[in-house]
C-alpha cells in the first residue's frame, strides 16, 4: 500500500471514519494511478477500515484499471445495472461516519448513494484531499515540468508558421497539432489564440479572425502529459506596435517579474496578487485587471491555491501556480504573460522558461 | 422572451415553484444563447417568478455573456468574492420552493446556495430539462449535422496519411488538425485511434502503437461546433486481414444495420440495444460486447437516452443517438462502427454518412 493510501487510512482511524469513498477522478488518480474520464457513469475509490481498499468501476473500464492501478481489488458494474445498487455488495451494511467529496459530488448521486448505504454521519473530505494534493512531490514537479517542456517546445515550431492572414484557429489547429506529436495526450483546456481586440476579452474564443500586423497575438494553451498539465501564456507583437501598445505590454512584464520576486513559503497568498495588481494600478490601467493574478494546477488545470486579492493562507513549499496578470481592453488589445511557478524551500523556481521580453514577429 | 423560457415559466406555475436556478452550461447555453466553461466558478441562469430572468456569471464571462445571450439582465461575482452572498442580493429573501438541477450542482454548491437562499421545499428539474431536451428542434438536428459533416471530411482527408509505421497519436493529430482547419471548435471528446488488439479494450488510450498490416484500426471521434457535437467510428483494415477478423466485422455491421432498422417512434429503446446484441451473440461473440449499443448525443457527446439492453421508455421524434455495437476481444482486435441517428416522424435518418463496408487501407 502507498504511502497516500496510508494517510487515508490514518485519518479514519483519527477521525472515526468507517467508509471513505473518493470519486473526483484526479483524486482517484493520485491514490490509485488509475485516470479516467468516466463521463455519466459512477466511478470511486472505496476505503472501508480494516479492509484493503478497492476501486468500483464501469465494466468498460474494468481491464484497465487491472493493468494500471496499484489497487489489488477491482469491482465494476456494467451500463444496464444500478451502480449504487452494485456498490451496496461491497460496503458494511451499515455505516456510522461516512466520508464522500462534498466538493464533487453532485446532490442526485449523494442521494443514491446515501439511499443504498445510510450512514449517521457524513463526513466532508475535501479539504483534506485538498491539503495532500496542493504540495507537490518532486515526481510531480518533473511531471509538470514535463508538460512545461512540450509546451514551449510546441510554441516554438509554430511561432514560423505565423503568417499575415493566418487566423487565430489555425494557429490553435498548428499548436495543437504540434503538442500530439510532441507526445502529449492533448490540450490541457481550450487553447486561446486572440488577435487584436479580441484579445482584450479575457475568456474569448478563437475564430475566423485573421491576425494583422501593428497588433498583439495572445496565445494561452496548455498541455496534458502522463496526468499532469501545463499552463503558458505569451503575447507577441504582429510586426511593429505603437508605443500605447509597448506600455501596456511593458507594464504587465513588470508585473509579473515582481509578483515572482515576492513568492516564498510564509508569504501571504493575497501578496502575489496584490503585488501585481499595485503594479498595473499605478500605470493607470487597474480597471482591465479584472481577474485574479493566478491559479494552482498540477493535475486539473485549475487548483488550489486560488492567488487572488483576499485569498487566505500562506504559501507553502511545493504548491504550483500559475502569475498571470493581464491588461484587456476590449476596445484595444490584451495583453497576458503567464509563467509556471512552484515554491521551493526558500523562494521561488520559475519552470517555465520561455522568453519574456516583447517579441516582433516577422510577418 | 423565447419559447424554451416561457415553457419555464409556465413550468414554476404549474408546480409552485418561486425560484428556479439553472447551471449546467449546456442547459444554461439550451435557455440563453451563452455558452461557457465556468471551471469552478459559480454560474447560473435564474427564474424568480414574477420577475425577469437573469444571468449570474463570473465577472471574466460578463461581457461575452452580454453580447451573445438573449437574456436581458446579467449580474456577475469576481474572483475575490463570495459568489453566493453576491447572489443572495438578486433573490428574493424568502423562497418557499425553490428548483434545482441536482443532477449537476454538487453537495458543496448547492450547501452553499442554501445557506445564503433557504428555501421550505427543493424541487428537482433535472426531469423536466432532460424532458425538454431530449427530442431535438430541427435547429439543432441542422447544427448536429454540419458537426457530422466535418468529422466525416477530416476523416476522409486523413486517410490518405496513414501509412505503415505511423503510430496511433500521429493519427490523432493529424484527425484534430483537420477538424480545426474546417472550423470545428475542438474535438467532442478525447479521440480515440487505437490499432490492433489495443482496439480491444473500448476505452484504450491512443499511444505509440504503430499501425501494421493485417490488423484493424478502430478510429472514434468527433468535434464541437457552434455548441453541437458528433460522434462517429469506423474501423479499417491495414492491408489484407485474415477470415476471421472479417467475421468479426462482418457482425458488427449487421448489427448495426439490424439496430439501425427498428428505430422509430414507440419502439422501446432497450430493443434497439437487444436487436444488436442478438446479432452479436448469435454469432458467439456476446462475451466480447460489454457495453451498451448507444448514447444520446446532442450538446453534450452523452446524454438521455441510454441505450441499454434495460432502458425503459419509448423512442421519441427528435430523440439523436449513436448506435455503436462492438467487438472487443483485448487479445485479438477491436470493431466498433458507429452511427449517429435521428428518430424522424415515421422511422429512422442516420445523419452519419460515411461508408461502412470493410475498408482497406493501402498503407
Amino acid at each position: 500500500m502507498n504511502n497516500r493510501i496510508e494517510k487515508l487510512y490514518d485519518y479514519m482511524d483519527q477521525n472515526s471514519v468507517d467508509v471513505l469513498l473518493i470519486t473526483q477522478p484526479q483524486n482517484v488518480y493520485y491514490f490509485t494511478g488509475f485516470l479516467t474520464d468516466p463521463h455519466e457513469r459512477f466511478m470511486g475509490f472505496v476505503l472501508v477500515k480494516g479492509e484493503d481498499p478497492f476501486l468500483f468501476v464501469p465494466l468498460l473500464d474494468a481491464e484497465n484499471a487491472e493493468s494500471v492501478s496499484s489497487v489489488g481489488k477491482i469491482y465494476s458494474h456494467d451500463d444496464a445495472e444500478n451502480a449504487y445498487e452494485v456498490l451496496q455488495r461491497y460496503l458494511p451494511s451499515s455505516i456510522q461516519c461516512f466520508g464522500l467529496e462534498k466538493n464533487h459530488l453532485t446532490v442526485k448521486n449523494y442521494e443514491s448513494i446515501l439511499a443504498v448505504a445510510g450512514a449517521d454521519e457524513i463526513h466532508e473530505i475535501d479539504e483534506l484531499l485538498q491539503d495532500m494534493r496542493i504540495s507537490k512531490s518532486q515526481g510531480e514537479i518533473t511531471k509538470i515540468k514535463k508538460a512545461i517542456d512540450i509546451t514551449e517546445e510546441a510554441l516554438r515550431l509554430t511561432l514560423p508558421k505565423i503568417k499575415l492572414n493566418i487566423t487565430e484557429m489555425e494557429i490553435v489547429a498548428e499548436l495543437e497539432y504540434q503538442i500530439k506529436k510532441l507526445g502529449a495526450e492533448g490540450p490541457s483546456f481550450s487553447s486561446l489564440v486572440l488577435a487584436g481586440e479580441k484579445a482584450g476579452h479575457p475568456h474569448g474564443n478563437p475564430g475566423d479572425r485573421k491576425i494583422k500586423t501593428g497588433e498583439f497575438l495572445l496565445i494561452d494553451f496548455g498541455v496534458v502529459l502522463d496526468g499532469y498539465v501545463s499552463d503558458l501564456t505569451r503575447t507577441f507583437a504582429i510586426g511593429e506596435v505603437n508605443d500605447q501598445l509597448k506600455d501596456i505590454y511593458d507594464t504587465v512584464l513588470q508585473a509579473n517579474l515582481q509578483a515572482i520576486e515576492v513568492v516564498k513559503p510564509g508569504t501571504s497568498i493575497a501578496n502575489v496578487d496584490l503585488t501585481a495588481r499595485a503594479v498595473i494600478e499605478n500605470k493607470g490601467y487597474g480597471q482591465y485587471f479584472i481577474n485574479r493574478v493566478g491559479h494552482g494546477f498540477g493535475m486539473e488545470i485549475h487548483e488550489h491555491p486560488s492567488v487572488h486579492s483576499k485569498a487566505s493562507g500562506l504559501l507553502r513549499e511545493g504548491m504550483t501556480f500559475t502569475i498571470e496578470p493581464g491588461i484587456y481592453n476590449p476596445k484595444l488589445a490584451g495583453v497576458r504573460i503567464e509563467d509556471n511557478v512552484v515554491v521551493t524551500k526558500d523562494g521561488v523556481d520559475v519552470l517555465s522558461t520561455f522568453p519574456k521580453e516583447l517579441q516582433m514577429l516577422d510577418v
